[in-house]
């Protein structure tokens, strides 16, 4: 594989975590010869804020966990404190991603790169609409929609991918898991699902292990959705 | 468990990963009611030095898989780079560790716990003599020697837990990979090790399973050192 003196470092350092240095990278450098790389850095990034979001909801859920006495001693207000500050990373760090892939990596993007890039916008639209209220809330809900229903449209155009996409699939998982969650409507996301799933039945088409395990997480969901249980919170990661 | 307002904070700050925040509390409150979680974080900060130790490893270990192209590139200059930053870092946070266990959690600690403490700046003094060269890495091997030999001689005098303690067990471990690769004396360690074993034997007593496994992992490590392996990674995290 050739690769640029720029594009080792960024792959290095996001090996070992140095996220800093991979988003100046992908700023300052066009010298990456391999674009598959920019992609799979920008999907790191977007990696760190789901970590951020995961520990957002493990600090959350400590709440349910203390008693009285703990109450007492104000400790309810250090888990607000550490939630007030978990949440701005998250708000912080989505928007340094979203602007670099509007500025720094949709120029280099064919239309199924964009479709990818599209969908990681709705995740993170999707991860701001989880932790804002009002106005806020309802415009992060429906940016993370155009950005969703951007990518579906991107990825169906892709004929010889579409309707067994690993990224085609994800999206639909993703965007339903925000119908359901953020929408409050677990029959539309039922619905919507069964689609993408009828059209793969109708296309006899021969599955990836990855598409195939996609599919077992949407039947998984429609089931659960089925039984009435909403948190659901098995998505896509890329 | 009842657990202060501070103590409180560090736990979840540490479960979350923001070091600098366990750290700040360490140093500026004495307020923690709970002794073993001073030393449960101190252990996770000494933690998160050595897994920059091990994205170090693995980084020196990218230069061996570039091929006469990459090397004509410069990509050797890109992994020096980071091999450096990643040292400095590991310099600097060791530092900062061993400063805060002399200056802030010493002073709580009974024997036991100050054996722990010695044991964990052996270890940081160990990751220093590793990465540094001459007089300064000769002065880091003294140091990490004299820090082992004093959490050894602690935790020999809790009579009620040597020598199946798995904190002397692991003391042992750590101290003999020192020996085997820095002293580069493999027979020492080996001695050293069975001697250890000897004095568990002779005890007659019941193993936890903890330190059933370090011996399992010291026996194994003799059989690396004696058919010739000198480049073994594991220790004991504790």
């Amino acid at each position: 594989m050739t690769i640029s003196k720029a594009a080792y470092k960024a792959k290095l350092s996001d090996s070992i975590g140095n996220y800093e240095d991979v988003i100046q990278i992908l700023t300052e450098s066009s010298d990456f010869h391999d674009s598959s790389l920019r992609l799979l850095l920008v999907g790191s990034l977007r990696n760190r804020i789901t970590s951020l979001r995961t520990s957002l909801r493990t600090i959350k859920s400590c709440k349910e966990k203390l008693d009285p006495s703990d109450l007492s001693k104000g400790l309810t207000s250090v888990i607000n404190e550490i939630c007030e500050e978990l949440s701005k990373l998250i708000m912080d760090e989505s928007e340094d991603v979203i602007r670099l892939i509007d500025d720094n990596i949709l120029m280099y993007c064919n239309d199924h790169d964009k479709a990818f890039c599209n969908k990681l916008k709705g995740d993170l639209m999707r991860y701001r609409a989880e932790i804002t209220t009002g106005s806020e809330r309802s415009s992060n809900i429906k940016a993370s929609v155009a950005f969703y229903e951007d990518s579906l449209q991107l990825a169906r155009s892709c004929t010889e991918k579409y309707p067994i996409d690993p990224l085609y699939l994800g999206t639909i998982l993703n965007y339903s898991i925000l119908k359901c969650d953020l929408l409050n409507n677990p029959e539309g996301a039922i619905t919507f699902i069964n689609r993408a799933l009828l059209a793969v039945k109708e296309s006899n088409e021969t599955l990836s292990p990855q598409s195939e395990q996609l599919i077992k997480i949407l039947n998984d969901n429609i089931s659960k959705w089925e039984q009435g249980s909403k948190n659901l919170f098995t998505s896509a990661f890329f």
